[in-house]
């Protein structure tokens, strides 16, 4: 799957996951009153609209990108039936030849993420017939309870050929209360993204690890340093956009190879539509301007990676 | 809710909650046979084997107990319907007068953190009507984000006085990999637990905060040190029985009052049927065997707490 996932961003020269993560006031209002007028006014309703509104952003964008992230949150915020929508997502952008990372962010002692690599990644088998829960290709994970916490998930990917992102460095404001905290002269993201090289030599790709990790936009010269830290980890890198990370920040978190990077954007392409500069697709043309945004991205990133390649 | 918590403590001489934590081998095979029976063999019969599973330890110990903790991972990882029962779980026991407790351990940016929080502590409105996702009384977080994971949690607790407990030293064998990393010549964990302790102040109960910590029952050190650092902090201990943690080796996590810690026990508990002493119960008699489990712990730590008061 990282082999897939490193082809495809090479083939389409788009280092790009987009992040399919609905906020209700994300969703334009026709698509909103036609899911209520066939499920009602209630969760069912907004089920169905989030639904729709992912999958017509999906079927603009889906030749273009490698991978999406769906943020499970913005699903579990409506319970059960909003998780079904994550599942029906994640579905759907596989059928599209899409590489799915299942933004959860899940991390517990031994047997427990042992439990989670199972629900998000691998499967259970009752009466001889497999099933598998929300079979996402890559999950990103929070590594605050170490090895023990980790090695689980890599067992499954292993088992399953799929892969993971370990939270380094957080893109947001207050990231550094402790993940900048020096030990011994060197802060804890270094420690960790030592610790997430050492994993990912568990699970190698072809020229990447299976194991990658997060790595904010906003944080350039940390990402440098990472960088060096992780050679052959790939680093997913959320902030770019609306968090305020731009594409010539992003020279850092690229190799030589001009690969090494995906960069995420989450509401500054499935919400393009209400931004600056794409007014004139309307709401009614909201996929239109997601597509329209993810071309613009590609062009933005393309320094980034041709500087890093010189 | 975190009153009405330490009042039950109070009240049942019970520092006690039990992690509703249900592996599919502890499920006792006269159960997981009926299920099969009227549900099939399959993903929907597992699911209702966990559910009789789960009401009759319930129905045999509520009356015992302040509190349970169902850990989300084992419902997770059957996916949408696991997480039906897990739901069903939550909603059962609130319905008997506990507390509950969602092991959750989510935890990520600003906006990302709200959406967890309106899933499993707050609501949403839809069309003037209100619906809940999960509805736990209380969650675990994990806080390697920093503040601007935590407060959007904390808001959503403040609205409907509801309470969290963040991660500070976990109980498994590599929770010292970072959180025992020394920081200016302090562990990570105890400047988690000062920021707990902060983030505390913005909501307190009558004698303690609605945001606790979690600290290992495998460290009881380290457990004496965050006693004081949090005085005001209601410490939830895991790795009780199972994991290694005993009665005597608690003292440290109580205060003066003979409060301020409840303790978790799961399998100790759930699967007690299977342990060594309560084998007279056999595999149809493993509530009762639950229940005496129950009665056994509180023995157990009765000698902590009334030791931490003298």
């Amino acid at each position: 799957m990282i082999n897939k996932l490193v082809e495809k961003m090479e083939n389409l020269s788009a280092p790009i996951m987009v992040g399919l993560d609905p906020m209700l006031d994300f969703v334009p209002k026709h698509i909103l009153e036609k899911a209520f007028s066939e499920k009602g006014e209630n969760l069912e309703g907004v089920a169905e609209a989030i639904w729709q509104y992912n999958k017509g952003i999906v079927d603009a964008i889906y030749d273009l990108i490698p991978a999406v992230k769906p943020q499970i949150a913005m699903y579990e915020q409506f319970g059960i039936e909003g998780l079904q929508v994550f599942k029906k997502t994640v579905d759907y952008c596989k059928e599209k030849g899409l590489v799915v990372i299942g933004d959860i962010k899940r991390g517990d002692i031994g047997s427990t993420s042992a439990a989670y690599a199972t629900g998000h990644l691998g499967k259970v088998t009752i009466g001889g017939k497999t099933y598998r829960g929300f079979d996402e290709d890559f999950a990103t994970i929070n590594p605050y309870l170490g090895s023990d916490g980790v090695i689980p998930f890599i067992d499954v990917c292993k088992e399953e050929k799929k892969g993971l992102f370990i939270l380094v460095k957080t893109s947001n404001p207050s990231s550094g209360e402790f993940q900048d905290q020096l030990i011994n002269g060197k802060p804890l993201y270094e420690l960790v993204g030592e610790k997430v090289a050492q994993w990912g030599e568990l699970h190698m790709g072809n020229s990447y690890s299976y194991i990658g990790a997060v790595v904010g936009a906003t944080y350039p010269e940390m990402g440098r340093v990472l960088r060096e830290i992780m050679p052959k980890t790939l680093i997913l890198v959320p902030g770019y956009g609306a968090q305020g990370g731009k594409g010539e920040d992003l020279v850092p978190y690229f190799n030589k190879d001009g690969l090494g990077a995906i960069v995420n954007s989450s509401r500054g392409i499935i919400a393009a539509y209400k931004a600056k500069g794409y007014e004139k697709y309307g709401a009614e043309g909201y996929a239109d301007a997601s597509r329209q945004a993810v071309i613009d991205m590609r062009e933005d990133l393309k320094q980034a990676w041709m500087a890093a390649k010189k």
